[in-house]
């Protein structure tokens, strides 16, 4: 199929991916004055005297808003926010189609991070949780930091946390294939954006030590002169070995490649100078670092991408939307790394030992049983880890 | 029905009166394809190269938001965003029902018209027209104008534009019905606030010459030097004849009274003082300026209130869903002043001279013809008047 000619073609019929409806019947006077006024002014009232009563009586406790800048969408890059919104619209259609979470894309007219953090804070009364979208790195860490620090709702960037999170279970079920043990693995995690630092950080919170980073210009170690501050963070926790050098360089030896970076920037002979039976992750997308048949002709004994053409699809889908449900039934406040681990293990342990395959490391996000089990896992995590407001 | 309790109990049922759903399947990996990575980046490129696409690829053709600040929610006043909610939700639902306009409610956790007016002219781009709501007096003037010019989407403060709307109608079918002429007839305006000032506006622009304005210090004339900037412009264009004092003075002998005041301040004896077969409207809710029994009692020959329990229910429910729904048809820029007239003519002639009586001058708002009629209306006027970007 010709993706791009047929999705232009849909687009067009379909009109828009979303619609908002009632879920409240309008066809009596006493319809119109139970939903509306003047029956609505206890409900109004019962929130002024306490605001936890929004979660009840409103759609707060399932309603998310996905929020851009349309500064960095698919491989596109800053292409603005009405051409953000298809892929939003999207978005919002597998929060509820995968996680039953309703989703409202929001793109904002600016490029400014004042701008953006004033507008999601002062929205945030309106919403249960922010899952922020396709904001250029290194801007999207700032941004996130500080809408965490003024909401009181989970703010979820999902090119950083979804893409970790996936990562992660595809980590772990890599090394329940092959047997490496989590404390002896080296990684090289190649792309120093959004999705390749958020990988790094939360690989390390699983407990995985041997972790570099790299960027476009190699390794990322303590001392490089030519580093944000964000990467600067990274060089004081990563890559214990002190590493120098191209990722050619780097790569030799390594048990994980995991690629977050730019389209064909592997080649087999760096596949080859890895350990034995090396696992790798090509994800960028739509075209990987290497192709998987070209990976696996140069030893690769598991080989996951971001496309759903080949085996292994280590895709957001799997995440966010059980993430966010389970954020949402406990109410949490944040989404923090516990609960990002138990969305990862979830994800992992959704394929049991006789279904793990090399081809076969991490299931369907078209299975609806997927983000059940990752909003279960979530919600409990959310609970002993002191993120709930309700258990 | 005891409407506070039964609405309380039916909201903690609802869970929320709106939901965001998918109009597009999720089922195969081609659906993913075409609804997400990688087929959509090809509307994305579309809409990147012509901004207008947005309207044809994505929903926003039929997508408003309806933004507060929860400073003015029904009667209650300033109760604070997360409490304005169960309100704008239910307008949401009328939207739908009513309109088969798509509405996301955004309660903004701000009292600053700079940080309003920000956030939402950021948001522009992911809607196709902007309902203000419930949003204090004087600030929703000068919040609506600058929102006016920094928008290129229709922006209507429908406390102020729909109640307008509703009132004209009720004024254009009430000189129907007794014969009295739209220029002859003089009309007291009670309550300077957003309904009051925007309703004088639109019985002006509509060829009636003989208005008075008046808050609760009685009548606004040119030269009263306790008038904000709003009142100061409605002295210079209302009260031709330069009447003074208490409401009690102003109504002596007048045709009209439109009450968007205060409950209970208008008295039998002020009707009685009025013009042969006055005509009164005491549509401050719940609890009307004078209840209907007593102004009939009085001599009115024509009442009509806010409320759904009285004949001629004056309610904002008959205009905002057909007036979106018209803009939103004609891709308006704004929605004007002759879109606004021919929206009250058009749900005044919806009510045929057979059917019109005393008791019968403004149609039920749950008949779902009247939105219809509206549109059409209002398209029309909005192609006529230049307003509109398609015919």
């Amino acid at each position: 199929m010709d993706y791009a000619k047929e999705s232009l073609q849909r687009h067009y019929e379909w009109k828009g991916k979303i619609e908002v409806i009632s879920r409240v019947p309008v066809k009596t006077k006493d319809d119109l004055s139970l939903a509306y006024t003047p029956g609505v002014a206890e409900p109004c009232l019962r929130i002024q005297k306490d605001i936890n009563e929004s979660y009840a009586l409103t759609r707060r406790s399932n309603i998310v808003a996905v929020v851009t800048d349309g500064t960095a969408v698919l491989g596109l890059g800053d292409i603005g926010p009405e051409a953000a919104m298809p892929v939003m619209e999207g978005k919002a259609v597998l929060f509820k189609e995968l996680g039953g979470v309703d989703a409202v894309p929001l793109c904002i007219r600016s490029h400014d991070i004042d701008e953006i953090v004033n507008t999601v804070r002062l929205l945030a009364g309106s919403f249960g949780g922010i899952n922020l979208e396709d904001i250029s790195a290194p801007r999207c860490f700032e941004i996130e930091r500080r809408l965490k620090e003024c909401c009181d709702i989970p703010i979820f960037h999902d090119d950083q946390h979804g893409t970790a999170i996936v990562a992660l279970t595809a980590v772990l079920n890599a090394l329940r294939l092959s047997g490496k043990k989590q404390e002896e693995v080296s990684v090289i995690v190649n792309g120093a954006g959004a999705g390749g630092i958020a990988s790094a950080n939360l690989l390390l919170d699983c407990g995985i030590r041997n972790i570099t980073l790299a960027d476009r210009s190699g390794a990322i170690y303590k001392g490089r002169n030519d580093l944000n501050d964000e990467k600067l963070r990274m060089a004081e926790i990563t890559n214990p070995e002190y590493r120098k050098g191209s990722l050619a360089d780097i790569i030799k030896g390594t048990d994980i490649f995991i690629g977050l970076s730019s389209p064909g920037c592997v080649t087999q002979d760096m596949v080859k100078s890895m350990s034995k039976n090396p696992i790798v992750f090509p994800m960028a997308n739509p075209t990987p670092e290497i192709m998987p048949d070209l990976a696996k002709a140069a030893g690769a004994f598991i080989v996951g991408t971001g496309r759903s053409d080949f085996p292994n699809q280590i895709n957001n889908a799997l995440a966010f939307p059980g993430v966010f449900r389970g954020a949402l039934d406990a109410r949490a406040q944040t989404i923090n790394e516990v609960m990002k681990i138990a969305a990862a293990q979830a994800i992992a342990d959704f394929i049991s030992d006789d279904k793990l395959s090399p081809d076969y490391i991490v299931p369907s996000p078209l299975d609806r049983a997927v983000a059940v089990a990752v909003a279960e896992a979530v919600a409990k995590a959310a609970a002993e880890s002191g993120a709930a407001s309700v258990c």
